[in-house]
Protein backbone atom coordinates (compact mmCIF):
# COMPACT_ATOMS: atom_id res chain seq x y z
CA UNK A 1 0.00 0.00 0.00
CA UNK A 2 1.28 3.35 -1.49
CA UNK A 3 1.88 5.93 2.16
CA UNK A 4 -0.73 8.48 0.53
CA UNK A 5 -3.17 8.87 -2.47
CA UNK A 6 -4.71 12.43 -2.53
CA UNK A 7 -6.84 13.71 -5.09
CA UNK A 8 -7.84 17.05 -6.74
CA UNK A 9 -9.81 17.94 -9.38
CA UNK A 10 -10.85 20.72 -11.90
CA UNK A 11 -13.79 21.79 -13.14
CA UNK A 12 -12.98 24.42 -16.17
CA UNK A 13 -15.50 25.71 -18.35
CA UNK A 14 -15.03 27.79 -21.98
CA UNK A 15 -12.10 28.91 -23.69
CA UNK A 16 -8.26 29.34 -22.37
CA UNK A 17 -8.36 33.22 -22.39
CA UNK A 18 -11.89 33.51 -21.60
CA UNK A 19 -13.00 30.85 -19.10
CA UNK A 20 -12.39 29.79 -15.77
CA UNK A 21 -12.19 26.97 -13.54
CA UNK A 22 -12.32 26.26 -9.79
CA UNK A 23 -10.36 23.76 -8.26
CA UNK A 24 -11.33 21.26 -5.27
CA UNK A 25 -9.26 18.75 -2.90
CA UNK A 26 -10.82 15.93 -1.82
CA UNK A 27 -9.81 16.44 2.22
CA UNK A 28 -12.12 19.03 2.16
CA UNK A 29 -9.57 21.77 3.05
CA UNK A 30 -9.66 23.66 -0.84
CA UNK A 31 -12.76 23.99 -2.17
CA UNK A 32 -13.85 25.61 -5.38
CA UNK A 33 -10.39 27.96 -5.24
CA UNK A 34 -11.28 29.76 -8.81
CA UNK A 35 -8.74 29.79 -11.25
CA UNK A 36 -8.05 31.56 -14.49
CA UNK A 37 -5.50 31.86 -17.52
CA UNK A 38 -5.12 35.38 -16.73
CA UNK A 39 -5.28 35.37 -12.59
CA UNK A 40 -2.42 32.90 -13.52
CA UNK A 41 0.05 34.84 -15.47
CA UNK A 42 -1.14 38.55 -14.51
CA UNK A 43 -2.13 40.00 -11.67
CA UNK A 44 -3.41 36.89 -9.14
CA UNK A 45 -5.87 39.31 -8.11
CA UNK A 46 -6.84 37.08 -4.91
CA UNK A 47 -6.99 33.75 -7.26
CA UNK A 48 -4.57 30.80 -6.78
CA UNK A 49 -2.48 29.08 -9.82
CA UNK A 50 -0.93 25.99 -10.56
CA UNK A 51 2.10 27.89 -9.57
CA UNK A 52 1.37 28.81 -6.32
CA UNK A 53 -0.51 25.62 -5.47
CA UNK A 54 3.14 23.57 -6.76
CA UNK A 55 5.05 26.37 -4.19
CA UNK A 56 2.73 25.35 -1.58
CA UNK A 57 3.26 21.95 -2.13
CA UNK A 58 7.03 22.35 -2.10
CA UNK A 59 7.25 24.90 0.62
CA UNK A 60 5.36 22.08 3.44
CA UNK A 61 7.14 19.60 1.83
CA UNK A 62 10.88 20.77 2.49
CA UNK A 63 9.19 21.85 5.87
CA UNK A 64 8.41 18.52 7.21
CA UNK A 65 11.59 16.75 5.05
CA UNK A 66 13.42 19.37 7.41
CA UNK A 67 12.02 18.82 11.00
CA UNK A 68 12.56 15.03 10.23
CA UNK A 69 16.11 15.59 9.05
CA UNK A 70 17.10 17.70 12.40
CA UNK A 71 15.11 15.21 14.65
CA UNK A 72 17.89 12.66 13.03
CA UNK A 73 20.35 15.37 14.08
CA UNK A 74 18.46 14.90 17.60
CA UNK A 75 17.38 18.71 17.18
CA UNK A 76 13.91 19.67 17.40
CA UNK A 77 12.64 23.11 15.94
CA UNK A 78 11.17 25.42 17.42
CA UNK A 79 9.81 27.04 14.35
CA UNK A 80 10.60 26.46 10.51
CA UNK A 81 9.25 29.19 7.50
CA UNK A 82 10.02 27.62 4.08
CA UNK A 83 9.14 29.92 1.38
CA UNK A 84 9.11 28.52 -2.18
CA UNK A 85 8.57 30.75 -5.72
CA UNK A 86 7.70 28.52 -8.43
CA UNK A 87 8.56 30.33 -11.89
CA UNK A 88 6.81 29.96 -15.21
CA UNK A 89 8.89 31.01 -18.04
CA UNK A 90 9.18 29.81 -22.06
CA UNK A 91 11.59 27.95 -22.71
CA UNK A 92 11.40 27.56 -26.99
CA UNK A 93 8.57 29.60 -26.75
CA UNK A 94 6.52 26.64 -24.72
CA UNK A 95 5.74 27.80 -20.74
CA UNK A 96 7.78 25.68 -18.57
CA UNK A 97 8.26 25.75 -14.53
CA UNK A 98 11.82 26.50 -14.89
CA UNK A 99 13.05 26.99 -10.61
CA UNK A 100 11.91 27.11 -7.22
CA UNK A 101 13.44 29.21 -5.28
CA UNK A 102 13.67 28.09 -1.28
CA UNK A 103 14.46 30.60 1.36
CA UNK A 104 14.28 28.51 5.08
CA UNK A 105 14.15 30.78 7.66
CA UNK A 106 14.97 28.34 10.96
CA UNK A 107 14.56 28.72 15.00
CA UNK A 108 16.39 25.99 16.21
CA UNK A 109 18.98 25.94 19.66
CA UNK A 110 21.90 23.85 20.02
CA UNK A 111 23.21 23.71 16.37
CA UNK A 112 25.33 26.00 14.51
CA UNK A 113 24.85 27.91 11.36
CA UNK A 114 27.01 25.85 9.36
CA UNK A 115 25.68 22.75 10.51
CA UNK A 116 21.96 23.99 10.11
CA UNK A 117 22.94 24.52 6.46
CA UNK A 118 24.38 21.08 6.11
CA UNK A 119 21.17 19.69 7.72
CA UNK A 120 19.12 21.76 5.31
CA UNK A 121 21.02 20.36 2.71
CA UNK A 122 20.28 16.88 3.66
CA UNK A 123 16.39 17.73 3.76
CA UNK A 124 16.43 18.93 -0.02
CA UNK A 125 18.01 15.49 -1.08
CA UNK A 126 15.24 13.80 0.94
CA UNK A 127 11.86 16.19 0.26
CA UNK A 128 9.84 14.16 -2.48
CA UNK A 129 9.00 17.43 -4.10
CA UNK A 130 12.26 18.74 -4.32
CA UNK A 131 12.63 15.48 -6.06
CA UNK A 132 9.66 16.41 -8.21
CA UNK A 133 11.36 19.90 -8.96
CA UNK A 134 14.76 17.57 -10.05
CA UNK A 135 15.00 18.71 -13.87
CA UNK A 136 14.30 22.63 -13.03
CA UNK A 137 16.84 25.16 -10.92
CA UNK A 138 16.56 24.29 -7.39
CA UNK A 139 18.06 27.68 -4.89
CA UNK A 140 17.78 26.87 -1.27
CA UNK A 141 19.20 29.73 1.01
CA UNK A 142 19.49 28.77 4.70
CA UNK A 143 19.33 31.34 7.67
CA UNK A 144 19.34 30.26 11.64
CA UNK A 145 18.36 32.61 13.77
CA UNK A 146 19.24 32.12 17.41
CA UNK A 147 16.51 32.58 20.64
CA UNK B 1 10.33 38.79 -17.19
CA UNK B 2 9.09 35.26 -16.77
CA UNK B 3 5.64 34.18 -17.48
CA UNK B 4 4.49 34.26 -13.47
CA UNK B 5 6.31 33.92 -10.49
CA UNK B 6 4.06 32.78 -7.36
CA UNK B 7 5.40 32.32 -3.79
CA UNK B 8 3.35 30.45 -0.89
CA UNK B 9 5.30 29.65 2.47
CA UNK B 10 4.93 27.07 4.92
CA UNK B 11 5.39 28.14 8.70
CA UNK B 12 6.15 24.44 11.10
CA UNK B 13 6.68 24.02 14.49
CA UNK B 14 8.13 21.01 16.31
CA UNK B 15 9.37 17.73 15.24
CA UNK B 16 7.74 15.77 12.40
CA UNK B 17 5.49 13.07 13.95
CA UNK B 18 4.16 16.11 16.89
CA UNK B 19 4.22 18.72 15.20
CA UNK B 20 2.22 21.27 12.62
CA UNK B 21 2.72 23.79 10.13
CA UNK B 22 0.50 26.26 8.57
CA UNK B 23 0.71 26.82 4.54
CA UNK B 24 -0.17 30.55 2.68
CA UNK B 25 -0.43 31.61 -0.39
CA UNK B 26 0.68 35.01 -1.01
CA UNK B 27 -2.33 35.54 -3.86
CA UNK B 28 -4.59 35.55 -0.35
CA UNK B 29 -6.50 32.18 -1.78
CA UNK B 30 -4.76 29.81 0.46
CA UNK B 31 -4.59 31.47 3.66
CA UNK B 32 -2.92 29.23 6.86
CA UNK B 33 -4.30 25.83 6.07
CA UNK B 34 -2.96 23.32 8.54
CA UNK B 35 -0.76 20.87 7.77
CA UNK B 36 0.69 17.72 10.22
CA UNK B 37 2.44 14.64 8.75
CA UNK B 38 -0.50 12.18 10.20
CA UNK B 39 -2.87 14.29 7.70
CA UNK B 40 -0.83 13.84 5.55
CA UNK B 41 0.04 9.88 5.70
CA UNK B 42 -3.06 8.57 7.37
CA UNK B 43 -6.45 9.48 6.83
CA UNK B 44 -6.84 13.70 5.95
CA UNK B 45 -9.23 14.71 8.12
CA UNK B 46 -10.10 17.77 6.33
CA UNK B 47 -6.24 18.99 5.93
CA UNK B 48 -4.67 19.36 3.00
CA UNK B 49 -1.05 17.84 1.68
CA UNK B 50 2.33 18.16 -0.18
CA UNK B 51 0.55 15.20 -2.50
CA UNK B 52 -3.35 16.95 -2.17
CA UNK B 53 -1.79 20.39 -3.34
CA UNK B 54 0.59 19.01 -6.25
CA UNK B 55 -2.27 17.18 -7.70
CA UNK B 56 -4.36 20.28 -7.66
CA UNK B 57 -1.61 21.75 -9.06
CA UNK B 58 -1.80 19.53 -12.18
CA UNK B 59 -5.22 18.87 -12.60
CA UNK B 60 -5.32 22.39 -12.97
CA UNK B 61 -3.07 22.96 -15.24
CA UNK B 62 -3.82 20.43 -16.98
CA UNK B 63 -7.51 21.36 -17.61
CA UNK B 64 -5.87 24.73 -18.76
CA UNK B 65 -3.39 23.39 -21.54
CA UNK B 66 -6.24 20.96 -22.41
CA UNK B 67 -9.18 24.16 -22.88
CA UNK B 68 -5.79 25.70 -24.83
CA UNK B 69 -5.07 22.87 -27.45
CA UNK B 70 -8.74 22.65 -28.07
CA UNK B 71 -8.65 26.05 -28.91
CA UNK B 72 -6.01 25.53 -31.48
CA UNK B 73 -7.84 22.93 -32.77
CA UNK B 74 -10.86 25.40 -33.19
CA UNK B 75 -13.13 23.60 -30.62
CA UNK B 76 -14.41 25.04 -27.57
CA UNK B 77 -14.94 22.99 -24.45
CA UNK B 78 -18.66 23.40 -22.56
CA UNK B 79 -17.11 21.65 -19.66
CA UNK B 80 -13.59 19.84 -18.86
CA UNK B 81 -13.28 17.86 -15.44
CA UNK B 82 -9.45 16.95 -14.67
CA UNK B 83 -9.06 15.05 -11.42
CA UNK B 84 -5.55 13.93 -10.55
CA UNK B 85 -4.00 11.50 -7.99
CA UNK B 86 -0.91 11.71 -6.73
CA UNK B 87 0.64 8.56 -4.85
CA UNK B 88 3.58 9.25 -2.45
CA UNK B 89 5.25 5.36 -2.06
CA UNK B 90 8.40 4.20 -0.40
CA UNK B 91 11.13 3.66 -2.85
CA UNK B 92 14.17 2.04 -1.75
CA UNK B 93 13.02 3.35 1.78
CA UNK B 94 12.20 6.88 0.86
CA UNK B 95 9.02 8.58 0.21
CA UNK B 96 9.17 9.53 -2.78
CA UNK B 97 5.89 11.11 -5.14
CA UNK B 98 5.59 8.09 -7.90
CA UNK B 99 2.67 8.43 -9.99
CA UNK B 100 -0.18 11.17 -11.16
CA UNK B 101 -3.35 9.59 -12.40
CA UNK B 102 -4.94 11.82 -14.48
CA UNK B 103 -8.82 11.46 -15.73
CA UNK B 104 -10.16 13.76 -18.28
CA UNK B 105 -13.82 14.30 -18.77
CA UNK B 106 -15.03 16.77 -21.70
CA UNK B 107 -18.27 18.22 -22.52
CA UNK B 108 -17.22 19.14 -26.22
CA UNK B 109 -19.61 19.71 -29.18
CA UNK B 110 -18.17 18.80 -32.81
CA UNK B 111 -15.45 16.66 -32.12
CA UNK B 112 -15.12 12.58 -32.17
CA UNK B 113 -13.56 10.77 -29.00
CA UNK B 114 -10.71 9.47 -30.99
CA UNK B 115 -9.52 12.83 -31.82
CA UNK B 116 -10.54 14.24 -28.35
CA UNK B 117 -8.22 11.82 -26.95
CA UNK B 118 -5.70 12.80 -29.39
CA UNK B 119 -5.92 15.99 -28.54
CA UNK B 120 -5.39 15.22 -24.70
CA UNK B 121 -2.11 13.50 -25.33
CA UNK B 122 -1.02 16.95 -27.37
CA UNK B 123 -2.04 18.66 -23.74
CA UNK B 124 -0.12 16.34 -21.65
CA UNK B 125 2.84 17.42 -23.65
CA UNK B 126 2.47 21.17 -22.92
CA UNK B 127 1.17 21.11 -19.41
CA UNK B 128 4.44 22.38 -17.45
CA UNK B 129 2.87 20.74 -14.35
CA UNK B 130 2.95 17.23 -16.24
CA UNK B 131 6.30 18.01 -17.50
CA UNK B 132 7.51 18.19 -13.55
CA UNK B 133 5.66 14.84 -13.08
CA UNK B 134 8.02 13.35 -15.63
CA UNK B 135 9.82 11.97 -13.37
CA UNK B 136 6.78 9.98 -12.22
CA UNK B 137 4.14 7.76 -13.79
CA UNK B 138 1.64 9.53 -15.33
CA UNK B 139 -1.53 8.13 -16.88
CA UNK B 140 -4.51 10.13 -18.22
CA UNK B 141 -7.73 8.45 -18.76
CA UNK B 142 -10.11 10.18 -21.40
CA UNK B 143 -14.07 10.50 -21.80
CA UNK B 144 -16.02 12.47 -24.34
CA UNK B 145 -19.32 12.96 -23.34
CA UNK B 146 -21.73 14.55 -26.01
CA UNK B 147 -24.36 16.45 -25.36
Amino acid sequence: MAIAERTAETTWEGALASGRGTITGHSGAIDALPVTWAARTEKPGGLTSPEELAAAAHSSCFAMALSLTLGEHKLRPDQLQVSATVTLDAVDGVPTIVSSALSVRGRVSGVDAATFSSIVDEAAKLCPVSRLFAGTKITVAAELVTA
